[in-house]
């Protein structure tokens, strides 16, 4: 007998006609002849409701409340769904994270998975019931509080609680078909990806690609469970996420997809005295102030000067805290200027194909140049290129390397071009 | 320092800014000097809109699902309050009826409390902390699922919870004034009474009084609550329901209110043969039935027929079932005729005075009879007498009986009457 856990977001079950549908799916795949255990997100935009019924009554509400008002929503889907699924004729049991064993650390409103310990969800399997995980929160291992567990919880909890079930795979449910080569509002002839490796998906979550957050790659990587990526609006096959020894090295082509990031900005630390111990005060200083750095790039020093530029990038969001802390070390540091941009946008051609193809910088660099498109940093990992390029040029960045790699969709191009193919 | 606890239904946390009032009420409870735990009500109508969404998914949602579904609404509740009191500089701490200890029965939808152990709670007064508990629900001591409890709950969670922290008090805050002589939509002379007897209470309760619970009285009763009826929208004092060696004898009127209900329904058994057994065989057969019975009347049988008429009153909900199972025992029983009458309604006065005071009856009696009431049925305790008349004439019975027992506020009858008092 088969075991799969599926994950439903927040569009999959926005109202109760939605919940029937997603209840017709489980009992369809538990019909097969599966143990299924469901994670699910609360309806629609109802954790920005409470969101806002919170600030409401407090701008600034205590953390611990806040996490025990915002599992409500997910509280509220589970039973629903169990409710549905039951109508069926099938049992199902909800449980909330705390219930299904989630053991989290105490960070409210980001915590993370420290254990998964589901024996009541075996538990409800051995009876033959589907189990039904609200998603989005789990328990404090020290003071036993509900906590949520900030940016793509649910998708994690899924693939974390696959693991520890050891089921066969974890299905996630999206409102879109897949992951594509690009996005698909960018580039109309992106291609749906089949198969795709951990650490190419890793690489696209962390370059922008929206689908799937990194935590929960990374937690699929790491226990090795196959994610299926999919619709939960149709029946349609979607992107598989596996090891890469799965993937066909016959079929792999050099560059998986294209991703794009336009959340970032750029601080350059302008004539740095070049001399030892200066760029690692720089980073200290943004690191105290808690800011995620990007890409860093810095060239030599100029031969007159002995001063060096140092570029890099980070979230927009932590721009002006960065901006502080440095703009008070300026005497420490003896730099000459700092400069800030966000009008920048971050492009990535991503694929484990790179490692044995050499001239793939030179093809997307040249692509970029033949689209008119400046360079403005660069920095490189095994199986990654990423470029900063000015904002507004970062669609046609994108769609420059798509196409120059050939992931453009024949068909699509045959009827864009009028062509008969490539 | 004091203890006390707090209650507040739906219509008093029906939005935002009624929690901050909450709020500021709980707070200048714990500014003078108190502990202070709370129990809270879903907001408005959440409960029924939940409700509303199980039906659209299942029309017959399972019992375990649709409690944690219906949960929800008093969590959402609690945690918006305990950010409200945090927003006014005092810091609260929300627990669902599980942390707070609150074990029962694993009947689902209709749980009863079985112990309360309120170490969370304890251990958050310890640090200052005001508690507030999510009402209406608890967790089952056998499987450990959340259940709710049913009419009155959150009432009666807070008469517990009062007796397991030795509270001073427990304070109910409702949408009317207090507990008054009789209702005053019925009633416009109706007085708010100052203090009432948890017995005096629970008649009115078992009569069709709906303020409280007739589960939470008794609750009261037994661990000897002092509990304070009021408004959650004006600062006047309510009613207190307290031990009778409380109330000043002196002080004490002969009735204390009048109630009424029309929930009921009358059946009666025509022509039981008079031998021993026949009454029990029929009120075997509607206990067997699940119902509830309430008054029950038989007079001596006729000398000519040897037969006598047995008449009972019990909720008109349960009143087909019932009729069901008496018709199925016509044979066995050997009676003439089974009638039903849903157009009843009982009238009852109420008041620890009576046991003390001949001719209550009469004065009753006879003031129906004065407003052209017939008495159709009669039913007594020590301290209650009720009749079952036409349900057409309740309100003129009411009126009546008040009048006849000077109950009726002095200024608004000189109002009416255009007197000058009694």
């Amino acid at each position: 007998m088969g075991r799969v856990v599926h994950k439903y977001g927040g569009s999959s079950v926005a109202d109760a006609d939605c919940i029937k549908r997603v209840a017709q799916r489980i009992v369809a795949t538990k019909k097969a002849g599966n143990d299924v255990v469901v994670v699910i997100s609360a309806m629609g935009d109802t954790t920005d409701e409470l969101m806002d019924l919170a600030q409401q009554v407090s701008p600034l509400p205590p953390p611990r409340e806040l996490d025990m008002l915002l599992t409500s929503g997910e509280r509220i889907s589970a039973a629903l769904l169990a409710m549905a699924i039951a109508n069926l004729g099938y049992q199902a049991r909800s449980f909330t994270g705390s219930q299904a064993g989630v053991i989290t650390t105490s960070a409210h409103g980001n915590a993370r998975i420290i254990d998964i310990t589901p024996s009541r969800i075996e538990d409800a399997l051995a009876e033959g019931h589907v189990a039904i995980v609200a998603g989005f929160q789990g328990v404090a291992q020290d003071t036993k509080d509900i906590t949520t567990l900030g940016r793509g919880a649910s998708d994690t909890t899924a693939v974390a609680l696959a693991a520890a079930l050891e089921a066969d795979y974890c299905e996630i449910y999206t409102d879109v078909d897949g992951i594509f080569t690009a996005d698909p509002r960018i580039v109309p002839s992106a291609r749906q990806i089949p198969k795709i490796s951990y650490e190419e998906m890793l690489e696209m979550a962390a370059c922008g690609a929206k689908v799937l957050h990194l935590r929960c790659v990374e937690y699929a990587r790491r226990y090795n469970v196959p994610v299926h990526v999919r619709s939960s609006f149709s029946q349609k096959e979607g992107t598989w996420v596996v090891d890469a020894k799965e993937l066909d090295p016959m079929e792999q082509a050099i560059i998986s997809g294209v991703a794009q990031d336009r959340g970032e900005a750029k601080i350059t630390v302008v004539g740095v005295p070049d001399k030892p111990g200066e760029a690692a005060r720089i980073f200290e200083t943004v690191a105290k102030a808690e800011t995620n750095i990007d890409m860093i790039v810095q060239n030599v020093s100029a031969v007159a000067t002995n001063r060096t530029d140092i570029s890099f990038t980070l979230p927009r969001s932590d721009g002006s805290r960065a901006m502080s802390a440095l703009a008070r070390m300026k005497d420490e540091v003896g730099y000459e200027q700092l400069l800030y941009d966000d009008q920048i946008g971050k492009v990535s051609v991503v694929g484990v194909g790179m490692r044995s193809h050499p001239g793939v910088s030179a093809k997307f660099f040249s692509a970029l140049a033949d689209a008119g498109v400046n360079i403005e940093m660069i920095s490189t990992s095994e199986i990654r290129i990423s470029v900063v390029v000015d904002e507004n040029l970062v669609d046609a960045a994108v769609q420059a390397a798509h196409t120059a790699f050939d992931l453009d969709d024949d068909q699509t191009q045959a009827v864009v071009y009028g062509g008969t193919g490539r």
